[in-house]
């Protein structure tokens, strides 16, 4: 590990457009060895005993903060939760008082999922503990964006010159954007397709990002689909018309997969809404990748959080 | 352990219907040696190190949460709660999703509570970690029911012959439900009693249990009362005119306990209405074993996770 | 440790007013070892394995909930989180029946936060594991003031004959309350100031304590100040005109900072409402301790979990 003297510690998680291609490519060894002890009958190692780690979330979430959690227990870590929903203080407090406030409890790194964007990198202003961003709005969700690079490695073997397809409301997500970081920084080609109400602009200029109006168009011999989760409030602002329509027109179905390659792979973060961006037999389907996803996104959080507390060697020798 | 090769290793706890008297009196049997642990000053084993269970609870709940939380912690096991208040995920994603987000996160128990019937059992359906059921709907508590057993072998020692009570809304009962099937499997009579409208009908016909309109009649030469606790959403449906009403005919008091026999053990699955299901005399009187069923509580549902993730073989020689 | 053959050990933190000098200094003593494990590389004993604590918390707190929560778990005990707003059992219930519900889980020290005053005290009666008052509405918020009391000696190596100045709303503070116990016991005199409505009257005739109608007054030649958090809440209940009124009249700002002692010590309990009761640049200013406060929080309540399970001896020994 820490190949080409790459080392991630101390490291904060904000984004995958800080990440070199090099880091990535260790976070992504690191996390096939705590995949590893996933699988094993007794799911433990020391290496971050005496470590702490707050979950810091002012949004609700479950998959992510357990992720993280059971992430952090399975390496010996004391895990936190501190969440908006169950706490008068927290939004009482300001953001910045909140922060200093862990800092001082002796924790070690803080995990953080935020409506506001940059609200990751404010706090690595604010504080010194490693901060791993969670998701600021819709800025970036770097952890997201590892575990769909892990999964593409785990079916692929490599990443270079293959053909991505991101469906559905890119404008808004920070799964998209943390993909298309990091599918670029390895040499695979993104396509974007969706409503147009629901496309970025700011991405029309570059290199290897292609807009399609129309999903088939995008899905001819795609390796890869991550199909993004629609937001049912995005309807309500009159950005598409129905979600009958909307399923009509984008739904990820049979009919349009078979527009990919025989071997796509297909990818969702979570939580689906079947039947409108995605239909039941897709995503049970053969070519479904969503459950390995999950188990992908704790080696991927374990990865991250050893790498950046403690170098990522002797991963099993600190008891 | 495990006489007459009886095992629990893997099995899913839906409701005690499908537990032969062996295996409840394995179950049982380890239940009295987690006990004895929780009497030590150094309460933990290292049993279930490197095993993560999670609380699924759909249904707000501290006492189960809690006691399972503690049973599983006792034993070394990481335990991640997850509950539908405090989550919006698991409320917006479907059950069989979550299921499978938990399954793919490598977690070896799920401990289920949710307001549906049969809910537990859907869960063994969809995913491979064992399920034990924490409360389905009206169907089945068998946690519960085994904690009220092994109360019940504290005190008496046996179960042969023995009659129990059941005093209330056991239509709505899931304590009732298991309660009848673990009683019935071990040899007592059960007898209910309560409001006709909170009477189940469909247990008219079985042996061994007799419905009573009067609960005077019922406690007659009683050895074991449990009484349930009364919803109070139960009355504003109109199954019952008034708490008052309630307390008056039904209220388990000093004068009706008299009825039973001297040593009679009243039982409440709590949370307590004092003053109307049951006075505060009789709730904290010499016959109550309320606070011990709470504790038994903890050893039933240790010796659950130890027999279906372990076996229950060397229990504290695995550190 | 347990000089003077003071101890500890089973003794239930209900509030200052009971504790003896010797009694308050072997906590500190305990706290500054305590805070040394927090700055260690890996801040893990094993003093409290085997021992459960419960946060027991009937009004809404992250803060201090956090900080007990971490103290025991760097003490390697297991910790639960009962919290009023998660759970509808603790509602409906009791407070003498959840607390005996506890105590029958086999819990070795209940942690709890309670709006009535006296609540604590009550919890001592019904049940035998020790009761850690951590707040009970006006009372006492023992913790607190210990924590004040540990950054004080930190700071200014003694207590004899300093003059600690509280700012705000004295009148209902629980932390003021023990902030008085406490350095009363030590030695210390105690000035009062903020508007008259928020001032207690009980207080007048005690040796030691002053009450100032002006702040300017109070804080002349100060050594440490405590700036109270103001609750919203008094104003709409008319006991001062508008924040901007309060800011003005009683707000600790630098102008009157300069009236205290060059090296006066500034505290707060947090959270602090900025730009009201105390400006951002006495907040993180030089002379702030309020971020120190928060560390010493943690040091405390390991302190005080350490001396009533164990006595104190042997902190890292018990493995």
């Amino acid at each position: 590990m820490g190949k080409n003297n790459v080392s991630l510690r101390g490291k904060n998680i904000l984004g995958l457009e800080s990440f070199s291609p090099e880091e990535i490519s260790l976070v992504l060894e690191t996390a096939q060895e705590m995949k590893n002890i996933i699988h094993r009958d007794i799911k433990k190692v020391p290496t971050l005993r005496g470590k702490s780690v707050v979950n810091l979330f002012y949004e609700p979430s479950t998959r992510t903060r357990t992720s993280f959690e059971l992430a952090g227990k399975y390496l010996g870590a004391d895990v936190i939760n501190m969440t908006a929903s169950t706490s008068s203080v927290v939004k009482g407090e300001s953001l910045r008082d909140t922060l200093l406030t862990i800092e001082a409890m002796g924790v070690d790194a803080i995990i953080m999922r935020h409506k506001a964007e940059g609200a990751a990198e404010y706090a690595t202003k604010v504080v010194e503990p490693v901060i791993l961003n969670a998701g600021d709005g819709a800025h970036a969700h770097p952890t997201q964006g590892l575990l769909d690079l892990f999964t593409i490695m785990q079916y692929k073997k490599k990443f270079q010159g293959l053909k991505a397809v991101i469906l559905g409301d890119v404008l808004h997500s920070r799964v998209a954007r943390s993909d298309i970081w990091g599918m670029r920084k390895m040499g695979m080609e993104v396509h974007l397709a969706g409503p147009k109400t629901l496309m970025p602009r700011f991405l029309f200029e570059e290199p290897g990002i292609y807009i399609h109006d129309r999903i088939e168009e995008a899905l001819e011999n795609a390796d890869v689909i991550n199909c993004l989760r629609i937001q049912l409030e995005r309807q309500k602002a009159g950005l598409f018309p129905s979600t009958r329509e909307y399923a009509r027109i984008f739904g990820l179905n049979d009919a349009r997969l078979a527009l990919a390659k025989k071997d796509v792979l297909v990818m969702h973060p979570g939580p689906m809404n079947k039947g409108l961006e995605i239909s039941p037999y897709v995503a049970y389907g053969a070519h479904s990748a969503i459950q390995e996803q999950v188990q992908n996104g704790v080696a991927i959080r374990m990865a991250l959080l050893i790498l950046v507390l403690t170098g990522g060697k002797n991963i099993e020798a600190n008891s």
